[in-house]
């Protein structure tokens, strides 16, 4: 299929990389020019600008935030200038708001909108093997099947409406980081009685909690290796924010969220800036003031 | 080998069949009747009174909580009964201050004691799958090693100290509520946009969260059902607390457990007596007023 | 002194009236009608349009929250539509992310520029008795100083960026809400144990926290009392928002927040939206079922 | 009157002076030797065992925590040699379960018990200004009312029952640990945004929280002043912790409590062992690395 791909970060470019080995005919544009360079290597197409990836039948995008996304499609007039019939499939975790808006800017201008956030880190984006969220329109999530499956290791349906998609993964990242949270402070609890960290954590995730999200987090706690980051800290708590933003919208306490929150602000001000968000454990570490213990 | 077994609750039970169905000589003792008679029936022998049940070479026991250790071993005496030699093997979630206190009135008396705590339900206990955690001295869990090994599917050794066990096992029923606690929030954030929870359950649970805790309390979770308990939740709120203790004796700082104490004090003021911690999703749902929404 | 006053809430209505007491030539501009009438019987003159409130030599605004003042000066120009030598005095508690854009429009435009956020319920704005902040260049607020004072009991200077008066505000209204939340929880306790709430309350707000914020939020807690709002629990959470936004773009960890936050949200789910601040005290007593207890 | 006195920390000792300069007969007894002589150069008489304190018509104490009371009254057995008739009036700030539990033990043995607990630092109990929540049967509060008169400003009656007095100070306790929190975490938001600490601390305290608690716990935070301590952090953990006790006892959740307890944990870990409760400014201003900031 003919495809465009805009935003090739860490995670956009494995995907499209993907896609290309799938045999698509992709174009990209990224913001900045070396990843463009590298796509092309592996036979894609470069568009000098963002309009000219959009000329597909359909157009992904991984963009790391809202900003990022209201300045390329809303404010850059990417949506002004894409053929009516083409769909646009958004893979970026981004706010529940702006997905609904993102819905409603499509609709109006007779464009397609699927939602397609991912779990995965880079490794697994690479491997194709993402864990896809897919929510919009039946016929269209058809149409973009092949596509959604060259990078996936399985679709996720959530419905028709896109936003279902997006508050399914910041309910997801919420998890994660709740887990990870968890993880720190019973790791502090049981050094502080002697028990190393190692074998507390390979004990749990080795038994009950043998996923993942315990295996990977646990490890880096462990190891206290916290760079370089596998899924940064500071989005992290852009995460935690939007779910708590979607929460709100509903009126829905999230008390543990709120706990996360602050957390993840402490790292922050102590210098976890370009960690991973195992650098929780940091913080769960300097409450009990355990390395400076005798 | 001749051994005793005090405290015969729904895990007491399946583990002393085990030991049972091992080819051991086991003596059983418990408070009511009823479950003496079970294990009667597999080929255990009934002592009359509990320091009857402690003659043998090695004495497990698995009782509720710190109260029933003390009246049992402390204030009832079995302590004081049981022979020079004899190794206590105890199996039960108790306080790490309880624990510490254990280890000195058995040394004291030249007696061999084990922590022994168990991570498993009742039908993990029944097929002899424990995953057993055991702290104490090498040279008697070795002696125990074949006994240990009829209940579990591996020994996870803590080293030296008995109380190490203890902490490992309440910062993992930490970890457990802390699970369930943010799957019921994330399914609430789910729910009030519109996604149903058994679907959200579904893909968390079959993926990063592949993990037995989550899948367990996240069916119970999507399907709303509470009863019977197969983890009551007023002993998970007595494990946290178990756990706060600890971490306050070593000042350790657990705002996650602050949290989880209270949403379980909210369960149980609402009706939750009797009920599974996966209850905990009732407190997050009436939070948001999910249930009473047009 | 010829002056303008955009914005005529109940507060502003109060704080406008005392302006033409004073003596003032007060034009005032509202979005509604109804207010602007009630001055007008007092002595002000009424403008058709906001920009036309903005001639004099100062223009005092009073409007509700970011999007009012962004609507009005940003998008409807007004800033645009002053006079060069104009100071605009802003008495509402906005964001301290639009207090700083809002420092750079105006000196952009060679308007002078005063955050002066208050403290005080209507009926201490209708008496001239609140606690006003000031913030910006001291020349421009001794300009303005005779106008301050016929509302305000007292000034409390904050220095020259106007933004610190905003932080103050929003610091003081998270104090508010904490100490409700506090009195809430208090009480809650209280009455558990088989004391009334009145007989607690009386005695707390007599001694140790005789100040008028837990006299007046107890006296509603006390008598059950949630409308009509002196201060809107909705306001509440807008602000307890806006001070974790302060904190975020600093990297301030303030777990309070965290918790006032939730139970705010709690209170809306469960239908307070229209109910005073004091409206806590159900939260606190549902989560402790107290109402439904035999 | 005849009475005795228990327990001359500095609390004790100031109160037990006020009733010698009433010139009531006062038989003292402190565990340690120094506070007795201070008393006996004041008129007092000593006793060599406690036993020897409880022989007037009313006897009074003021012990640091449970564990003291218990071990004098119970384990050291003077509520067994106290006459049938005599009074005992506890100050001491304890568990509402102790609380409980001492009224049926004085009631068995024929002894007439009221709870008496305080609200003051040192220098109001030496000012005999006390404010004083007093709860058991009306006659026998009237027959010591003389006494309590003379080391209060206001006795607050609180009902029959003698653990309501308990609970109130307990929940009076959780909230001046809340103030100052809510303070510390306010302050530090407004330093971190250019504010001066004092400034805000001064402008809060003047007006909306214009009351002894916040002036007093504010003054401190300001001048970073944190020893000697007026209340020791140490024991108001353990104020928190009891609050936390009787509320779950009664399945009040209490969310507020769970984030002061681990300020408090926090705070101790970090070295505030010996200061004053408003060293919960320490963690606060840590926790956003405020003193390592440029």
């Amino acid at each position: 299929m003919k495809v465009g791909f805009i935003g090739l970060g860490v995670m956009g470019s494995a995907m499209a990389s993907n896609l290309v080995a799938a045999g698509h005919h992709v174009t990209v544009w990224n913001r900045s020019e070396a990843a463009v360079q590298k796509l092309e290597s592996l036979g894609a197409k470069a568009a000098r600008t963002p309009d000219r990836a959009a000329q597909g039948e359909v157009l992904h995008s991984m963009l790391a935030n809202d900003q990022a996304v209201r300045e390329v499609f809303l404010d850059g007039g990417v949506l002004d200038a894409m053929d009516p019939g083409t769909t646009h499939v958004n893979h970026a975790t981004i706010s529940v708001a702006l997905a609904r808006q993102l819905a409603e800017e499509h609709a109006r201008r007779g464009l397609g909108y699927v939602a397609a956030p991912v779990f995965g880190r880079p490794d697994v984006a690479a491997a194709g093997k993402l864990h896809m969220l897919v929510a919009g329109s039946a016929s269209l999530i058809e149409k973009a099947r092949p596509l959604l499956e060259a990078m996936a290791a399985r679709l996720w349906p959530m419905g028709a409406s896109p936003e279902r998609a997006n508050v399914v993964k910041l309910a997801g990242n919420f998890m994660i980081v709740s887990a990870i949270e968890s993880l720190a402070e019973a790791s502090v609890l049981a050094r502080a009685h002697g028990v190393e960290a190692a074998d507390f954590i390979e004990m749990m995730t080795g038994t009950l909690f043998a996923a993942p999200v315990y295996q990977i987090y646990g490890k880096a706690i462990a190891e206290q290796r916290f760079t370089p980051p596998g899924f940064e800290l500071s989005l992290g708590l852009k995460d935690v924010m939007l779910a708590q933003d979607a929460a709100r919208a509903e009126r829905v306490p999230m008390p543990l969220a709120g706990v996360l929150r602050e957390s993840l602000l402490e790292a922050l001000a102590d210098g976890a800036e370009g960690m991973d968000l195992a650098a929780l454990a940091l913080v769960s570490a300097r409450r009990a003031n355990l390395d400076r213990r005798a």
